[in-house]
């Protein structure tokens, strides 16, 4: 299935009320990106970097906590394990992970024309994930309830330039902490049909996350396909826990993919340098690839970098500032050079609301996850306050550049029509193009329309009321959760599903008795 | 002179006092880009662009209107010049461009610390230039005036990461339009020692912006040496008018520099199309190049490039969006293979205000400048509206984007202490890097410390007032202009420089009666 594909089904009535309610058909699965990454770093920079980390997996080790068979597996595959620190001789991590990982993987959803083949050429566009809070400019902040979380899955649905569901699009605070995950899950199968990402709180919720999948996609299908995207982070610096490793490892038998995601501060969790911090980075990301392979060799991983900065004055993490940027950019040509796919960046801020703050920072961000390469853009859309907050005017304004961002990657049109010679000799000097063939030919897709900025006149704008950015988003998110019409579902599956659910709770109910 | 260069000038309290009201002595005078740019087109592609050029320039040709002796001096180059129509043979602009133009120059400021030198792998930030209205959030949105002038002027001279005095701030509408250029250059004289720019609205204006700089520096100095940058637009589609022929004509026979430009919404003055677009301001800009080398061989020229987009729905201008983007990389390549400085971009938007829709199109867009190589960026502070407004506010935030964008183009240090593997061994895993040695060492200068940015604990924010980012950029440049002091002038030149403009009021105001 081609992201590039417009896929427009049949028309009339019917049609028409699906296209105002549900997810657009005819958008693309994915962008493909049609320009180079950019490259900040030479050949002998980045093999300086692959040595160093290389040095440390080699004599500083990574430490895998509390998870004896992670550390089995890793003495078998020749790793010098001693207690729970691991050390790897030189270049078997990356040998291990180069045998066996795809260099790119499909994730299906439930409706095939939005599954998506994370890797390559290919970016993916998935909304902020984990926050405990959620901003809306009517309500303020508030912790989080499973109708954010619900709301937050629908708009992502409905947004043409996110391609995933994401997974704890915010934490549903008001639902027990035991039974959670199965809200999480089953709200992405239900309000959506995009494709997800799985629950990581541990080994059985991811579990119970692969038997959900299941009864929507069929049992061998899972085992021998990917439906699901899982974050694992890494205890930066230099280790694993066992609550990531049990994640991990079920999702990595039944086939599923993992990001394995280094999560860094900068100054606090890796040192204070772009360098430093990108070869522990390498460092972090190869070991617990490596790790998912010797599980199941072939099951997908994405090289996953969260870095961004603490402020050395206060201990409290910035972003959107130049360091990360750069870290950025080197990490994304470590893991094109590994040949795995890469996550990183996203709409990160830490803005508390959707100001210039949040925009500036977000923008900067998203402008070096598009370039760097990222794959898997995690945190696309929606991200407050360092990640405490999910802010309903930040996922519009956010989903928005993911459209900027979508054009950006496709690059320039190269064609005779893109050349334009006969619009410049039906035009000549001193005249304009507004009523040219030319630009009458190629008017509908000539420029990306973004649905929040108000461009027009300042008379205009003020006799509209002087709304701002975050007052647009406010009206377009909620016209958004008013025209919803959910994607069909079998009820069959429906059913299926909802049994699963009961049964669970009342066993984690039983446990927790 | 080097910008990277730290300038400390003696202790005591006087210089203490100095640090705090004049702008900080120890600043760059520009970045120094030590990372690359981006290339979004190959050389196959970017040679059909100059091909494509070629023949706009030979088929169509570029208008230069009611301006004889530009016709005369193109016609005896070689050009076949046909009542205002010139047409050039292939390769005629590019060969006397590259024959006479500088690849860089020097462009002298009063105080040599701050002369800048544009080109290369240089960059220098430039305030906005051109906006009728100003606004703050006191005040919201009014005519300007010579005391917006001034401030303005004062902002840039203490803002560390603007390089520039820049030229038309904002239009001082309270002064009659024939003084103004006289008061516009003798703020940026009086209180500024940063390097500005000239009038270019009439020939005689850009003679008098010649002979104020020459009371500063002398006149053999400024025949000898560039001190004026001017800015010089093509009336797109392919015309160049009498006024800015004008003007550019004063400027280069006084060896003082140019920045050529076509200024482009696309659609209107130019096609819908990157590759078009493109072409035609290639074109454009050679011409205009071309002609200022054969006035004055040698005299500087920068390749200009203002290119945005109009909604194909409103006819109105749109910034921070991709095709732009993607002209501004495009650009940016076509100046590196021509040998001349380059000219784009800055803080764009089209936003009335300085909300999330004005910062993120202001991000895209510096984001855009500073890896498409940008090395004259006007417009770097203040934008809004889409020019028609110069923001105070703005102006602070985009000023501190500016020093984001100065630490990402300083790249990535390599070095042993760059490196950290020392900082690695020390802290291993599980714990933290706060409290090492290597973070001590690297404190004061490990990230870039946003000015306008608030990282504090929501409970924090809230706290203080629950500030957005445009009301701390409100109290951040009402400090900035309380504490400014101006900079030394020698009372000898302010005295010259009073009498001429006095003597030329007088005579501006005889010849209007």
């Amino acid at each position: 299935m081609s992201g590039e594909a417009k896929r427009r089904r049949s028309g009339g009535r019917e049609a028409k009320h699906a296209a105002r309610s549900r997810a657009p058909d005819h958008i693309a699965a994915w962008v493909d990106r049609k320009i180079p990454c950019f490259e900040v770093l030479d050949e002998e920079a980045l093999q300086m970097i692959e040595h160093n980390a290389d040095t440390v997996l080699e004599e500083i080790g990574i430490e895998f906590r509390d998870y004896p068979r992670a550390l089995q597996l890793l003495k078998d595959a020749g790793a010098d394990v001693d207690g729970e620190r691991v050390r790897f001789p030189r270049g078997l991590c990356r040998a291990i992970v180069q045998q066996s990982a795809p260099r790119e993987f499909t994730q299906h959803a439930r409706n095939p024309e939005r599954s998506v083949v994370i890797g390559g050429d290919r970016t993916v566009f998935v909304p902020a994930y984990g926050s405990p809070f959620v901003r809306d400019l009517d309500h303020g902040r508030r912790y989080a309830t499973l109708e954010d979380f619900h709301n937050f899955v629908k708009l992502a649905y409905l947004s043409p330039s996110i391609h995933h569901s994401g997974g704890t699009v915010c934490e549903p605070v008001d639902i027990p902490v035991a039974d959670r995950h199965l809200d999480m899950v089953y709200s992405h199968i239900r309000h959506s049909d995009k494709p997800f990402m799985g629950s990581v709180t541990h080994s059985s919720r991811a579990e119970d996350t692969v038997q959900m999948a299941k009864r929507v996609f069929g049992d061998d299908f899972v085992e021998q396909n990917t439906v699901i995207t899982s974050l694992i982070n890494a205890n930066s610096p230099l280790t694993y826990d066992a609550t990531m490793l049990g994640a991990a490892t079920v999702y990595a038998e039944h086939n599923q993919a993992t990001v394995i995601s280094p999560f860094v501060l900068a100054g606090a969790m890796s040192p204070v340098t772009v360098v430093g911090t990108t070869t522990q980075i390498l460092a972090e990301a190869l070991a617990g690839m490596a790790y998912v392979q010797l599980v199941r060799p072939g099951a997908p991983v994405v090289f996953g970098s969260f870095a961004s900065a603490v402020s050395l004055q206060s201990g409290a993490p910035t972003f959107g500032t130049p360091e990360p940027s750069l870290v950025m950019y080197v990490a994304g040509a470590l893991a094109r050079r590994l040949g795995v796919p890469f996550r990183s960046g996203g709409g990160l801020c830490g803005s508390k609301i959707p100001d210039a703050q949040a925009a500036y920072e977000a923008a900067n961000t998203l402008q070096t996850s598009a370039l760097s390469g990222v794959n898997f853009m995690l945190h696309t859309a929606g991200w407050l306050e360092g990640g405490l907050s999910m802010g309903y005017e930040k996922f519009v304004m956010d989903a928005d550049q993911a459209g900027v961002l979508g054009v950006l990657l496709g690059g320039v049109d190269l064609s005779e029509n893109g050349q334009a010679m006969d619009a410049l000799r039906e035009v000549g000097p001193g005249s304009h193009f507004l009523g040219s063939a030319h630009t009458y030919a190629n008017f509908e897709r000539a420029f990306y329309r973004s649905v929040v900025a108000d461009n027009n006149s300042f008379e205009q704008w003020e006799g509209e009321g002087s709304l701002d950015t975050a007052q647009r988003a406010n009206r377009i998110w909620k016209k958004m959760l008013r025209d919803y019409a959910p994607p069909p579902l079998d009820p069959a599956v429906d059913e299926a599903l909802q049994d699963f659910m009961r049964n669970r709770k009342r066993e984690l109910e039983s446990w927790e008795q």
